[in-house]
């Protein structure tokens, strides 16, 4: 090999010349394509409801629910500007809608999540069936099923309807695997009573002959909060409490003990007042939503004072520390089943 | 080969002489080892509670249950005479337990269910949980887990509560996997407050560090009544009616989704009044505990009345068809789960 | 309670009394039903060749293949007479094919191995495709696939072929889930060249669209000596050495990484001259056929000396300890997967 | 709502005002987040290897491998420039290793594949045991094992080894979930006799004590091509042809009946002479290598011909057709494990 200076521009000129057939060195990135640890362009970052609400509901005013198909905001990492992402895999986006409004029917491979922050009578329908939703009910709407959402006018005028959409669009798109279908009317027909699936498959009993796919949806598509309340809520009653995570849950698919959606994990976590977290970090980027309380989240160097229906981020491998003023519940949504798949997922629980 | 007589003759000293050598010729026997289809020596039958019942009470004043350790009556098939077999696989008996008594506590391989049939009060301690038993709930012990049982003496005297236990004794006898051992104490200490259990496992959610095993029993140890039967009452509400089962749900395992119990399968079914099941068949004989109502069992060509607290038994594919005078809620068990872990389970639907 | 005397009388009458309702007291056999280890009735035992082999060759003289439909002598264990059992659940005998037989055609729920003990020529054919036998080959004819067997007259005549059959007869049995059917002609037509399932599935490569079942046979049905002594060879040459196996691989279905057959687990292991073994213990009796050398098994307190084509069975939970006077191989079954399925299998590695 | 023009504006505004939020309205990028069907950035491509050979001997004039830490020319889509991808989950990279050369030891949580180009007797290096590499070889480096690469330098000089790269690197990326160490050494130090993972997993036998990990990579790590060639010619000559696929098999983890890595499928096809294959789609973008012939690959609407060590990729859900002037072997890779374990994997076979 030429000296130094020589061989830099002999290395230049064969980049160049190599550029051309669609080849690149190695050796000159290798360092950032197989990082010594995670190194995440999504950063830590909370959105305010109280900054964002005016907001949501002046979308009501600008388009109508039917005409924009999904009247949402994208909560957008400011790390991932223009890409639709609060994380590298994950969406999130508060959906609004108003009495007398429907969200017509489709579908899409993209599975999603609905977790209720404000307002009651709404519904989500899937599968021929409606249920009604409520804050602090997690609803999902699986891959490729039909869905609509609709709220009903009411005597009273019923009021408008604001839920945290979580779904899988990055990750969809990163893997070019996305397929999606209108259906041919905006609602589609209602076939079962509201409550079947839960009494179905919500009791810890199933049909005898339900035959659950080994790669599958809840069967069970509401989990209302007050019995995700009364379990944590039991549970610290009786003496839990994890020095990380409080009282924390995961919700999940009765026919497979796999998380409720496939790729993406559910959790609900209890902090009663006063409650100090130790340091965590785990390879899935997690989106918190915040049911009640107030608190502060420490993600790497920066502190997050939370309040109700605040929504906060924490990144890949990033410490974070949980701490609650007055008692908190937080919902919580990751890639983790997606990692765990695959054998990549990783958490460390630090002192 | 020599002529009939002689052939025979050649044949049966052949026999006689390879006996010595532990050698018998497959031929003579083939077709009863290889049958064309399931030969039960296991009968059909029925235990009316009316009939026993004052035999159970009975058992009461002759031994205590500490003397006893379990104070049971064995349900044993007329088929299968002194093998304390109500199938060719499982076990079934009634358990009595009086108020101020305790059956002391032991663990066995083999797995338990325990299916209350009359009284309230008494209660199951299993890891250091106990849970009271009301009549219709079903509760598991599972393979290998400390667990006893008592009835508190209370300030009007308590109830003499009975339950049927189901077992996999003969399975566990065949297979010569059995071991037991006896807890120091007659019971175990209580460590973990009533409902935990349920409270950890049986909200559709799980905890978030749960590992399940790939076999095993369910973390859920008491499936109560009230909400089993909450749950057959609204799909029978929402228009659920199976010409076989009637409205028919399986216990589940909610961190796996199989069976509750890894070598049993459990069921409770509700048969609205007047309904006339289609004829059905499996493999898995199967045990039934009447909850509620009166009905008729056509096994074979026998009619069986039912009314409630009685058990009957179905052998391995052998037709039965089950209907109902007013509404009745059955409660069955059977070794489904060992016949499909290794591909060997059939039914038939027929008209 | 009344005094010994009359308590012991009033609780013969109440048995008496209860036994005509067929209950029975479960407190005076609980300690046998519920052992506090394994108590097999099933005892250890060998079956020299050497003194079965004219038996087995007189039986080509007193009935033909297709007469018998299996010519098979049945080891019987002596701790289990009249009941072809040679442990609990599982079935062994030595079948013999003549030149120019055919065993016919048919097909049942129960699961098969065959381990060629000697002579080669005979084939086995499974879903259409034939394989020729050779000693030490281990050859599977899956639950309910038609699989018939026959021994090609060559030039010269041809030579007897004696293999070791392995079923899960007592098992099926016990589980009252056996069905067999027969073949509307003697042999089943070949429709597969020798060799395709080899190919197909035997090179640690799978179809693109085999969609394995989650229980079942290996797709691959018969495993040559040829390879299987390669394998055990390499591994002994490359320092492999347990204390208490010697050198031990268990056969595989590819498609799923489970055991060839859902019900019996078939092993293969070499002991180099000198072997040793320490003391082994579990709950699956074992039979094991010796391919090749001499040596001894000590069970419990007895011992066995073993030479080529030899079969003896160890039940269950006794220790066994392996020796090895020249190079030896072994093959040997039992019902591990199914204790293991259902949570109930140990072992012990003792000092 | 206002009439059309000021209505813009005020979306406009609107957009303006939120986006300093980090909030994005969903219904403007509704379909493109959600699009109907695939609409992959990666375009189809071929590497003529003839075109690039010198190129990559020349690197091995330009750096060193120590120094280089991996030589390799990154094949990089021309749809997805900059980002060191083949696909936008996969890469593909050609390594070069020269006799006397040494790649040092490293491990990251990206899986890898080697597939060989040309040359022998390099080697590679995992988990203590080298296996030395040949032309059509499959060797894997599993996820978060050590590795390293050699060439030794032989009496005659030696020759430069070539092989494909392919490794997960943008989908680890996008999860944010890659880890990476150096050995303290350029190499790990030889624990285990060559061919000692194939003696233990690779003869359709496995250890006695293997547990296989639910999720993981092939105990195997060589796949020989003497093997796999054998197994494709056989079926070939049984009559084996899929109208799409000619004769395809794929790569298997013994252990799990899995794929032999976790996040990528591995296939190895041949196509008879003459063969013109029907077209074929599926949502896994997929690389392919060819081992042996000559054909041509019609991807959408346009035609790559294709000869010997040639690489070239298939989008997501292009049509493809394969054909071949002579008998040709292809390897290829793809995303499939990772989609199918999430549900989302589709293929269509058209006419």
């Amino acid at each position: 090999m030429a000296d130094g200076q020589s061989s830099a521009q002999a290395r230049a000129d064969y980049y160049a010349r190599i550029a051309a057939k669609h080849l690149s060195p190695l050796w000159e990135s290798l360092h950032s394509l197989v990082p010594p640890k995670p190194a995440p362009r999504c950063i830590p970052f909370l959105w305010k409801y109280d900054d964002l609400r005016a907001d949501v509901l002046t979308s009501g005013e600008l388009i109508s629910a039917e005409e924009a198909v999904r009247r949402v905001l994208i909560l957008e990492n400011p790390g991932l500007p223009g890409q639709a992402s609060i994380t590298q895999t994950l969406y999130a986006g508060l959906q609004l809608i108003l009495p007398g409004e429907v969200a017509p029917s489709h579908r899409h491979t993209q599975s999603a999540l609905r977790f209720i922050v404000e307002g009651s009578g709404a519904y989500t329908a899937v599968n021929g069936e409606r249920t009604t939703m409520h804050p602090g009910d997690f609803i999902i709407t699986p891959s490729w099923t039909w869905h609509d959402h609709g709220n009903a006018e009411t005597v009273d005028g019923g009021e408008p309807v604001v839920w945290l959409d979580g779904l899988d669009i990055p990750l969809i798109r990163a893997l070019d695997a996305g397929f999606a279908e209108n259906y041919p009317s905006a609602t589609q027909p209602v076939t079962r009573a509201e409550g079947d699936s839960a009494a179905r498959y919500g009791y810890n009993m199933l049909p005898v002959r339900h035959d659950a796919p080994r790669v599958g949806a809840s069967p069970i598509f509401n989990y209302p909060y007050v019995r995700s309340r009364e379990a944590l809520d039991q549970l610290y009653r009786h003496g839990e409490l994890d020095a990380w995570d409080g009282v924390k849950l995961r919700y999940v698919n009765p026919a497979t003990g796999g998380h409720a959606i496939p790729t993406m994990a559910t959790f609900m976590q209890f902090l009663p007042a006063g409650f100090q977290g130790r340091t965590y970090r785990s390879t899935d980027s997690t989106i918190y939503s915040v049911v009640e309380g107030r608190g502060t989240a420490r993600i790497g160097d920066q502190d997050f004072a939370f309040g109700p229906r605040d929504v906060f981020v924490v990144p890949s491998w990033m410490p974070v520390q949980l701490a609650a003023l007055n008692d908190a519940v937080l919902f919580s949504y990751s890639d983790r089943p997606v990692q765990a798949a695959l054998g990549l997922w990783r958490e460390s629980r630090e002192g």
